[in-house]
């Protein structure tokens, strides 16, 4: 973080690198010293006690073998490579299997500096829809972080499953419910063959889950009971 | 946005989704009825005035094909289904394309309610490291629209070429330096070719960018003529 106006902004940080695992913070010459304080650091106070803090960037990034500026806008004179988020992040994943990257944020109002920018390898580019429209710095941190711990595979992965009902079950279902049609009226001899089929079929479409056709069945039943109840 | 509590979350939202170009922000029963002038919605003004308040979940979602609850801890009595934010968001996409989608998200302290949930068809889960550790409420919602709009090409997406220097051009630095190294008593006599030979690859190494080369072969012959200047 260098230049960091806000020490809420280096709080929110400091809490998005505790959500992603990232323990190394870095304040480079931080326009409010009491940002250890940060309220904002919610369950990421021990992290912000132990980030460091250096003058310049040069200091900061010393022992990195990667150094990585961010930016929301198309920079400008030092005509670095900008590259966007989900394909920096993968090559920072990568260059982190040999020695550390640093990922320098700049100041909320003026991002980072030529000079700062001139220590960084290339930029990133977190892609918004426009680039006028800057982010919260925060917000780009955490967006930052999640794409480098971002699992590829949880794309297509699977949702736990649940148990959904058996033909047996379902079948059950849909008995019991004709029986109440049937009692209320709702099933016209003429056409019973007819709506039993539409019955059947609906019953099928609802993807009844395993657990909840033991309630379904009591429901009906209830229903059942007090429907011939009531029958003359 | 569920009861949020502090009117700066709903201007962070306000900004995340001008950022990732979103427009429909439904705010129900928010504690603080001021959130329309909150300051943190930089850039996103319009959005904020122009968000729908509601009293309840069901009228905010009334028109919405699909609800989804976002949590960060593993949910708890209604046993939802709970979906990785990387998988959900994929759902979510595909779900847009037959009607509108709400994703919920609950107070700061304490999340969506089990009457809020109840609404909900499954759940999002952020995938920080611990469950315990909640997530800053703008830094979720950036998080959850960020991987809407994310694109899974970009990640393989090769940066803008830059144009590499052509080998006459390395060739050129290469001789130049050598003839600076002679000069300056760098190069033994009796070790000078594998010398030439350990330089022309080190310049090779340093792949240089076309754009550069100018550049360094001013260098490199201001200081050619430095000392040539100072010879005897």
């Amino acid at each position: 973080m260098v230049a960091t106006r806000n020490p809420l902004n280096i709080g929110a940080a400091a809490r998005a690198m505790a959500n992603f695992g990232f323990s190394h913070l870095r304040v480079v010459s931080p326009y409010d010293v009491a940002f250890r304080e940060a309220r904002s650091a919610v369950g990421a106070a021990p992290l912000l006690q132990s980030a460091e803090e250096y003058g310049v960037v040069a200091d900061a990034s010393a022992d990195c073998r990667l150094v990585v500026g961010t930016t929301s806008v198309g920079h400008r004179e030092l005509q670095h490579p900008i590259r966007r988020l989900e394909y920096g992040a993968r090559l920072i994943r990568r260059a982190l299997a040999s020695g550390p990257v640093a990922l320098l944020f700049g100041s909320e109002k003026f991002g980072l500096s030529n000079e700062d920018l001139s220590h960084c390898h290339w930029l990133m580019r977190i892609p918004t829809v426009s680039q006028d429209l800057s982010m919260n710095l925060g917000q780009a941190v955490a967006l930052c972080l999640y794409e480098l711990v971002r699992d590829a595979k949880a794309v297509v992965a699977r949702p736990e499953k649940v148990r959904r009902a058996v033909a047996e079950e379902t079948e059950q279902i849909t008995l019991l419910l004709l029986q109440i049609l049937r009692k209320s009226g709702y099933v016209n001899p003429v056409t019973a063959g007819s709506t039993e089929e539409k019955v059947r079929r609906l019953i099928r479409r609802l993807d009844i889950a395993g657990r909840d056709v033991a309630v379904l069945l009591g429901m009906l039943r209830q229903v059942l009971w007090k429907l011939e109840k009531k029958a003359p």
